[in-house]
């Protein structure tokens, strides 16, 4: 592997640890805890560890010295920065333990696990990798580790190997799989412990006690750095409207981080959206009346951010979406034989008039898409719609009527952008390289201190990380029960945009002004070797949320 | 404006100067120079330009004391990153040869200049943008500077504002019209000098004495990031091809500068796709081969970057291109009457076979953009194709065939990226700072020298700033005549790859390793303030061509 130059340079950061952390550690147990909702279909299904205390970490007065351990560890699902950090702080931690123990890496993903395909990861593998970006040591996958025949499948090569400890490093629902896997392997007294460290860019795996997911920090700062320089490019032409779609499917946390960061003219909130019942068209002229707005002043240009889950938000196309799958599983064959032209008065002729009236308001194009592009159980698929382009033509056509009405003298002109790949590799950000690494040492203590079914925990981050609290936080503690493929499931709840939340507040009461004037913020791209407040300093999410400000 | 952490650090970076610019300057005249081609045509349209001699500076061992004077400045074209700091150099030039003098900016563009839209660039403004990317201190425009009507409007301002000089910041056609300029203004006497700045991202405005257009390091250097992003994020999941499109229509050196950095499985070269009169099928049969082969070693994925320009330098294509203005132009109404599927099959049946043949082997919906958009003049706008989608569509039907023909088994799933605007504003790179600042610092040098139709020129710049070498060099001596809109016209030549120049065979000696192996370099984003071999490394395409790499 070829080097760049940052690398070569980067690779000698030594993360932060936590205080306590460095050195021997004693768990300290908290209260028994219970689940965020449905108590007792948790508890019913996670018998052996549900109700678990929280664990904080505290220096140990009396160090004791370990035994060898053979552990393994997994990346699921997608990518995020800093993966490579929680592994070397799991390697530097179970070496710390004992120089004997061994880490072992299943390849892919949790298939890894299952097809045993795996590696043994060593300090000179582990070197290579400190402080990169990317998935690309071990590799990740997106198996969902579910069935108990993939988890004693997996119990045959973690005894082989002798691995008594499995990390699994993922998002909400390789958590969840990870708190099953626990509480299957326990119950039939396997004899391996499962430990989940939570990952995910899109920022919805958090509660009181996971104040953020990793990978959030850099993919953010990546994306403000690409906002901010289109931003300034517009600002600069002043002829377009640029249209920002941003990765985040269930959660708009990304868009509003972004938007804190950058301060565009707009910036859709899924969130927001449901909760106010918005119809398609009233996100359109809310743009479009921003964009007159602008235009009252000269200003013919702008940025729109949108969350690239949108669309699934808006309560009337969830609707018509829903229909429209019924209406096309029902009569497919017939529908299939008719022409394009009569496919859409077929449907249009067809849905309830509100549905109706939904679709037909649609550009035809992705009108069309809807209809055309199904998923293997015959289901619209949604994430296809080029939502910025979808909001960008309505907004257009918007605007042309209201210039026939006199409403509205300017030109609009549009360029779009998708950013999510840009920032899912990026090499991990100051925050995020100490706070994985944390994540990953903590996880090994608690390897070491014989728990299972826990989510490691590294909490207090918007301070300096010597002042950081670990522990660990029994997984069932955040779970509930939801409908997933029409079977009530044990999940980790998703966090949503909080509408009552700072962020969110700190948002609402700006975007008037930021609307209006021109306010944009150019926060460039990530540095690893400047000042402090340039580069050290967490989200502003995490920021409005725990510091008072 | 509410400013980035970033950003107030970076305020505070002094750029560094040359040697010879430190303190009072002597310039020192070289041979009498001529046009690269076309000598008598651009002697006799220039016959107060032509000719001028090379100019070095060289410090002045007896200083004099300056008088004050006038400057405006223009930015022209599309922003590049560095032109607040060739405005900041220009000033503070101008303020060291007397603080009485004073530089007034036009606004938006050579239009401000026509249309008498000025702001005094006072020290406070000019201190707000030092070392920031875009051109929102005075905005830029397209409106060319070309008719003798403006060139008089202009002067009627230039007079009243007392100014003197008039510096011109922008790209080959710009620095054309700058030289225009210039010729007649000397020509009627009017007492204005009229200075170039080489600007351009596309980095296709250089030649032996223009080492290279300013932007073209920061750009191609954030466009890096990003696709290294990307490509580590292929590593990592090992499941798409990603289509990566950079900016750069008239010429490839954005791709190859990046191909240089970031070492993609391809990249394709417009300028050897012509030399080589490739076919579009060409081309997608290469990619498709590459992707066979690596499928072969179970890797189905990879990364294949497009210059933006690509089809327009496809031999073929430019003739059915031709060939498909002159049918609809002269059947426009006939035409327009048929149904989508009727006209496919007119233009079939119409076109001459070769044409006819490349038009079907087309994707239908590219087929179809193809005679739907025209521009103005009824021209296909070649600009609108997604080349980046195109090409993996005809790559994935390629495939189907060699999978038929059980030459492929493998998967291929498809991504696509287009990376512009995410680069053109971004806060220059220390090079790119520098390299501005001395370019403005070094015209307010030759304007002091009395001399007009020049362009500021910095070279030798892969050494350390402190040993670059300053001077001008007359605009006509990097002219030619061209036909542009059907009129033989004087124009500064454009720089395409060179397929005999040590960038490209660097590229080309490694590419076949690149393809098959997974050669990834991960540059990350630009530092600015780390350690040197981080921060202040030129480009590859400057290192290559200038030392002996």
């Amino acid at each position: 592997m070829k080097k760049s130059a940052l690398q070569k340079a980067r690779a000698a950061y030594q993360p932060k640890l936590p205080y306590a952390l460095k050195g021997s550690v004693v768990a300290v147990e908290g209260n028994p805890t219970q689940s965020v909702a449905d108590q007792e279909e948790i508890k019913h299904l996670f018998p052996n560890t549900y109700g678990l205390p929280e664990i904080t970490f505290e220096k140990n007065p009396n160090p004791t010295v370990g035994k060898p351990i053979n552990v393994g560890v997994i990346l699921s699902g997608g990518q995020a920065p800093g993966g490579h950090n929680v592994i070397s702080g799991l390697f530097d931690g179970i070496k710390k333990i004992h120089r004997d123990s061994k880490l072992y890496g299943f390849l892919m993903g949790p298939g890894g696990l299952v097809d045993h395909n795996y590696v043994e990861l060593t300090a000179p593998i582990i070197d290579e990798y400190r402080n990169t970006g990317g998935f690309d040591i071990i590799g990740s996958g997106r198996t969902k580790l579910e069935k108990v025949e993939q988890f004693d499948k997996g119990l045959e090569i973690l005894k082989d190997l002798n691995i008594k400890a499995l990390v699994i490093i993922g998002g909400d629902d390789s958590n969840t799989n990870a708190a099953v896997l626990a509480e299957y392997y326990k119950k039939i007294g396997a004899g391996v412990q499962v430990i989940g460290v939570p990952k995910t860019i899109d920022g919805d795996l958090k509660n009181s006690l996971i104040e953020t997911s990793f990978g959030f920090d850099t993919a953010t700062k990546v994306y403000s750095e690409v906002i901010g320089n289109i931003q300034r490019d517009c600002n600069s032409s002043k002829k377009y409207w640029h249209f920002i779609k941003l990765m985040g499917r269930s959660a708009s946390h990304i868009a509003l981080e972004c938007a804190l960061q950058t301060q565009p003219n707009v910036c859709l909130i899924s969130e927001e959206v449901e909760a106010n019942n918005q119809t398609l068209d009233q996100i359109v002229e809310y743009i479009a009346g921003v964009v007159a707005r602008r235009a009252e002043d000269g200003n013919n240009f702008g940025t729109v951010l949108v969350p690239e889950g949108l669309i699934e938000f808006i309560p009337a196309m969830k609707r018509l979406i829903a229909e429209l799958n019924d209406i096309l599983a029902a009569n497919a064959t017939q529908f299939a034989s008719l022409s394009p032209a009569e496919q859409r008065e077929y449907i249009i002729k067809n849905l309830t008039p509100e549905n109706s009236a939904a679709y037909a308001s649609l550009p035809e194009g992705v009108a069309r898409q809807l209809t055309l592009d199904r998923d293997p159980h015959g289901n619209v698929q949604v994430s296809l719609i080029e939502t910025e382009k979808l909001l960008s033509e309505m907004v257009g056509r918007k605007l042309a009527k209201m210039k026939e009405e006199g409403k509205y003298k300017g030109k609009f002109a549009t360029m779009h952008h998708f950013f999510g790949y840009e920032g899912r590799c990026a090499a991990p950000s100051n925050f995020d390289a100490d706070y994985c690494y944390a994540l990953g040492y903590n996880a090994s203590c608690l390897i070491n201190s014989g728990v299972t079914g826990y989510m490691s925990s590294v909490r207090n981050l918007v301070k300096p990380a010597v002042q950081w609290v670990s522990g660990g936080i029994p997984i069932t503690m955040m779970m509930n029960m939801e409908r997933r493929n029409g079977e009530l499931k044990p999940v980790i709840q998703k966090a949503l945009v909080d509408l009552d939340g700072k962020p969110f507040k700190k948002f609402a009461a700006q975007r008037g002004q930021w609307a209006v004037e021109t306010c944009y913020i150019y926060p460039g791209p990530i540095q690893y070797f400047g000042p402090a407040e340039v580069c050290d300093q967490p989200t502003l999410t995490l920021q409005y949320e725990k510091l008072d400000k």
